[in-house]
């Protein structure tokens, strides 16, 4: 690669303040990586109230033809229901096939009372459950009925169960926790539990693994009250969604967790936040999330040491604990923790 | 009544030795309610596994036909897919429209290291969502796929809404939290929101309850970083089995966590917590949350005075915190532990 394009997508409220944050972050890397070339796209609830397309058809075919990677912001949610509005960033990962959400949560202790070091990640599949989206609405003798499809399918298990095994193989401890429901959802759960142990049958390599379950309650219950358990946990679409909140409430905050969506094509960083109208346009979100997604973004296209840069530099800026924005008990802005953090890389 | 019939399931695990705990806390109480009279019943994976039969009829017709309400301790689970296996308690839930799955989770701070005072209900819809358990199983071109189905009614949810509001309407603060996730849900999460939305249209005693939504994987991470938020919270099935196991990490143990199954006739006691295989058969086990579901099954049938009295015992034994079983970090047996309460019942 001459250069490197990367798909802007910062979608709605603190997502317009902290993806360009990461933008800075990735330019400070200079030779490090090929030149960055970025796009400007279009997506979220506030292009859906202006337009009536929450993610317009150019937006996905610049991604498809013209991008490397991507990152992606955050979408607010309508507070009632709106006729015609789905989430892009649901969509997106469907189309562009990004079947895994990989999510490390990793305790950098700015809070001296936070004493459990926290080190783990979700890896959440990205592309079905009830993220399939198929719902109906009837009536029935007593109202209205309404029927949603949960889809998990070996394919899908077992792909992302490899990727949980390669990511547990990468890491000292080789622990991988399976999140499941199977004592209610016997079919479904039992099918992603099965496929997903059944990875290491046809990859012998992943022997080196050790591998745990939980039933989803009870993980949510352990991760509180024991978070060193965890090494690397897989679950089904919706539990890792909720699992990878709930670990990051054991960091200190939302704010500083990444993630990325990976297929075997493409790539798209996404701060684990959401828009937080509560605070957007003040200038203070928290830009770690993002400038951490960019560099797990880069990582993963192979960019090991541009990624590391930036990982040293927010760690080092978290660690002093002297520039922190209010989610972490401080009083710094958004533009200074990310020029501080940029000069360190 | 001249007396009361009371149900025993103990069913599996710990369930054997905190069933019987509770019972002895029942007795204590003499004339504050009708003589109770005990009936033992079978269920569980252990009966299954004996007997082919995870429910036997006669325990569903004497629940039925017999018993004023019951108290059910804990089932296992399998830990590979067993056929024609199914969980006993969801299936009496659903038997006995055992509607509502009330658990208070109230922090009483054995641990002086517990500052945050929980004081909050998960008010659970027992009945459907996943746990209606219509699943399938096909081979479709890329090997098996797996399909549940998810319901979510008017019906149901208006119930589980009119049940949260009276309760918070008798607490307080008179704070409800409704938990969705309409942002991916829009169908069956958005009818579940505007059903219990709709609960104070027809009854404006409501209208002194203030009401708040929360997505659940962010009521899940404010449940961590900020539980003086919620008062009573309304969740569907699965999202509310998750929350209350996660607001049971905040108060120490799962072992301290009551609960009721509670329909229009009939109520079940149970305590949230699993048939723990690790510690059953050493004598350990917490009694505290089977008790607590005992004194919330007799308050739910109007005997609150005699509720008071377990409560009050049970406060004040873990408020002195000299014996406390090893889930809350004591050395305690589960029969000091009963003694000592209903001695001071
Ligand atoms: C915004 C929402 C659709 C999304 C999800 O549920 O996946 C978010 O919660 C996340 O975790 O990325
Ligand atoms: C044992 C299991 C079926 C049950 C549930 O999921 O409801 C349990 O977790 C609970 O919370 O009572």
């Amino acid at each position: 690669r001459k250069s490197l394009t990367i798909g802007l997508i910062p979608a709605d409220g603190i997502g317009k303040e902290v993806i360009p944050a990461a933008r800075t972050a990735i330019e400070a890397l200079g030779s490090d990586i090929p030149t960055p070339k970025f796009v400007d796209l279009v997506a979220g609830f506030e292009a859906f109230t202006r337009t009536g397309v929450a993610l317009p058809e150019e937006t996905v075919e610049v991604l498809k033809n013209e991008c490397d990677c991507a990152l992606f912001g955050s979408v607010s949610s309508p507070s009632k229901k709106v006729v015609g509005y789905s989430s892009p960033i649901v969509a997106l990962r469907k189309i562009l096939d990004l079947y895994a959400n990989i999510r490390p949560v990793l305790s950098v202790s700015p809070n001296p009372n936070e004493s459990s070091k926290v080190d783990m990640i979700v890896v959440r599949e990205n592309t079905e459950c009830l993220y399939v989206k198929q719902e109906q609405q009837t009536v029935g003798e007593h109202g209205k009925e309404a029927r949603a499809t949960r889809l998990i399918t070996e394919r899908a298990s077992t792909r992302i169960g490899k990727m949980a095994f390669e990511l547990a193989l990468a890491r000292p401890r080789k622990h991988l926790t399976v999140i499941h429901k199977s004592n209610v959802l016997s079919v479904t759960d039992g099918l992603f539990r099965e496929s997903v142990r059944a990875v290491p049958l046809r990859d012998p390599r992943f022997e080196a693994v050790t591998v745990a379950e939980q039933l989803v309650d009870s993980a949510v219950y352990r991760l509180f009250r024991e978070p060193q358990i965890y090494d690397v946990m897989v679950a089904p679409n919706l539990y890792g969604d909720i699992l990878s909140d709930a670990a990051a409430a054991l960091v200190g905050s939302l704010g500083v967790v990444p993630s990325v969506n990976a297929g075997d094509d493409f790539v798209m960083g996404e701060p684990v936040h959401g828009s937080a109208p509560d605070i957007y346009g003040q200038g203070i979100a928290n830009p770690v999330a993002s400038i951490r997604s960019a560099a797990l973004m880069l990582r993963h296209l192979g960019y090991a040491d541009a990624a590391k840069r930036i990982d040293n530099a927010v760690d080092s800026v978290l660690r002093e604990g002297q520039l922190l924005t209010p989610d972490l008990g401080g009083s710094a802005k958004t533009a200074e923790v990310t020029e501080t953090i940029t000069k360190r890389i």
